[in-house]
Parts: structure tokens; C-alpha cells; sequence
């Protein structure tokens, strides 16, 4: 007799929102995409992959606008969720907390919407995982991030 | 018969150095100001305003002298503080201990005091919390900040 | 009778690496070196002294080039090990994960390989602690770092 798996909210709650979980990003150098420790859940810096290309390149404002930018952050959380989602054998309903989003733009000096480049991380996490998805936050700028990236994002996850 | 609330030493401490707490500053934008997690608790980057305005904005050394940045630098980690009083129900003797402290520094290249800066919040730290007040850090520069400001500082605090 | 200590094996293995652990480095401001709280040893950012010098200054690659850099983070993360070994007194075989790895590299706008940079942390980490040494990380560049140090790296470990 076959049993199917119980269902997973968070799956479910993507899937109703129109978004298709990429496979999980393999890291671009000598690290790992995730180390557990105790309920916490460290995931590594994801810069803006999507099907093998950055959804953007450069800093704000110069090459590449606001939009665009807060678009390539929404990435960064995306392919961070789906590291998770590898690390928690496919089970995200073992999330209980986004508990810490870093963000790092690549900016120009003079740059000051840091925080509305972030929202498109934290607002896809909330959307996502809901009430458990509010987070602590630090968001600054950095003149370049790795492969000329425009957005870097880490997430620290409570897991059970 | 009412009860008078037990005494807060920390708080006696910061009135005996003449610190009034502010209010707790709200996020600019989607995240929350602190979010426990066992006995952890994330305070999200602050930014040095005071009575709704910024206390210092622009990079250092070429907008802000180090003095300036390093009083903002303190304001930052007072704001941080606000915040942990409002996640612990104004109960400042419930920290245990500042673990780590990041500050980031909005700077031109070639600035090298990101320590001094750092020291206006590390400081401020250890006058209010004593010897659990004693952290570790991390002190970067930075081209730009949100809303233009010149210091962000987060905290990371373990409670009762 | 005399009791000799048991031995270490992360110490052998610095030997048998011909790495010779330098002497904590001491904090240059008003911090600390390390925080303990519960599992977690917070190290706090190291720069790339060695013998008192810094290995590099200034930013990748108008200054410093990716080579020189990569042994700078190495450096960092040498004296973080040392820092870890200081707080654990002198029991690096008390380190159970290597959890993650903050890296900041000093460098010009359009620099693209912070992930090259930082691997010389990385690699190190995985060289002494083997498969405990494997962590999630972020690297991220900045106009600036303190002292004008090229690289900063800080590290978070689960202890016993």
C-alpha cells in the first residue's frame, strides 16, 4: 500500500501563488549552501541566478534601475527558499521563522533606497512562509558583489 | 493593593548617565525591528535618527567628520536598544549579553576608521549593559546607506 | 604523577599542515575578541595581521592584486582560528561545525571575485577542520575596511 506524503503548506502556497521553486543554486566557490545548527538554519549568500543567468548585473543606479534591482532581490530570497527546501528534504512547513535577511546591494555612492531593493526579498518571504515569513533585517550597499551581481541576500532560518 | 513593578537596573543605569530611551523606531520598510528565537534575539539595522531625523547622512570622511559619524554610531546602538526594551516589555535587566554588534560605515575609499565609528555604539554598549556589554563585532565600510544615513548598526542580544 | 593533556586533533593537524597558529590577535577597539552563547563561539571580524603588519592593504585590484588578497582572507581567517583556540582554551577539537563565514573584501567598484578572494578563507577552514569546516557563507565587497586592511573576515562555530 503506497502512502502519500502528507501535504506541505508552504508548497501548496507557492504553487497557489504562480511560483515554481528553482533548483536549488550550487555555491560559486569552497563553501556549502546551508549548514543546520541546533533550530537554526544558515543559508548562504545567493546572488540573482535564474536558469543560469543574473537577473541582473551591476549597481543601482547606473546600470541597472530600482526595479529591476528590487526584482533581483526577490530572486536572491527565491533561490535561498529553495536551498532551504533541499536542506529540509523538500519540506518547508519545517520552517517556523524567518528569523534574519542580509541584504547587499551593489550601489553607487549617493544610493539611499537600499530598503526598497531589500522589500523585494522581504516581501516575496512574507508572501511565502506568512506571519512565520516577518523578519529582522540589515540592508546596505556595497560598490560590486561576487560575479558583478547587483544583489546579494543570506537568510537565517528557525527550523524544526 | 497594587504592586509596584520590580526595579529594572538598567534602566536606573541609563537614567544615572542621563540617556532618555526613545521611542522604539519602526522598520522602513517590510521587516520587523527584532525577532526573538530562543534565546536570541535579532534587532534589525538601525539607522541614527533621532526625533525623526537623521542625525548624520553622507559618507565619511568627505560629508561627515568622525566625530559626527561616531555620535550617530551611538545613536544607532541607542535606538537598537529602544527596540529590545520594546521586544521585552521595557524589561532592559532581562538581556544577558550583547553578543555581536555589526556596524557599517557610509565612507569614501580609503576611510580606515571604521573602528573609532564602531566605538560610538560599542561603547554606548558597555556603559548601559557593564560587563554584558561586552561584545563581539564586525566594522565595514560601505558606499551608500538607507535613507542616506552614515552608520547602521544591528545587534544581536541573548535573552531570558 | 603527571597527566599529560589528551591529545588535539585539529592542533596535529595545523602541525602536520606546517601552519603554526600566531597569537590571538587582540581586538582594536572597544570589543571583544570572541563571544560564547550556548553551542555558539561568535569570532569577531579579523583583519590580516601577521607579525603585527597587515598582509595587504587597500582595495582589490587598483591596489592589491586577487593573489595577494586570497592570502590576506587566509590570514583572516588564521587569526580567527587562533581567537577560537584562545576561548576555547587551547581545545580546537572542542570546534564541531565551522556554521558561517562573513567575508568583506576591500575592493574598486566592477571588482567581480569576492568568491576568489574569500576562498582563501574557505579553503583554510576546510584544510584544518575537514568536513566540520564546511560552511555557508557570504562575501560581499566594501570601499573600505578598517585600518585599510584588504580583507575582514568573521566567523560563527558550534563548540562543545
Amino acid at each position: 500500500m503506497s502512502v502519500d506524503p502528507p501535504p506541505d503548506l508552504i508548497l501548496d502556497r507557492l504553487q497557489s501563488l504562480g511560483i515554481t521553486l528553482p533548483p536549488a543554486p550550487q555555491p560559486v566557490a569552497a563553501y556549502v549552501p546551508a549548514v543546520r545548527s541546533g533550530s537554526f538554519l544558515f543559508v548562504s549568500g545567493q546572488i540573482p541566478f535564474r536558469d543560469g543567468e543574473l537577473l541582473a548585473r551591476g549597481p543601482v543606479p547606473s546600470e541597472v534601475d530600482v526595479d529591476r534591482a528590487t526584482a533581483a532581490a526577490r530572486q536572491c530570497a527565491l533561490n535561498g527558499i529553495a536551498v532551504a527546501a533541499a536542506a529540509l528534504e523538500g519540506r518547508l512547513d519545517r520552517v517556523l521563522r524567518v528569523i534574519r535577511v542580509g541584504v547587499f546591494v551593489a550601489c553607487d555612492p549617493g544610493f539611499e533606497q537600499q530598503p526598497q531593493v531589500a522589500n523585494g526579498a522581504s516581501e516575496l518571504l512574507q508572501q511565502v512562509f506568512g506571519e512565520k515569513g516577518r523578519h529582522a533585517r540589515a540592508a546596505v550597499g556595497a560598490p560590486s558583489l561576487p560575479r558583478g551581481a547587483t544583489v546579494e541576500v543570506e537568510l537565517l532560518l528557525e527550523v524544526e
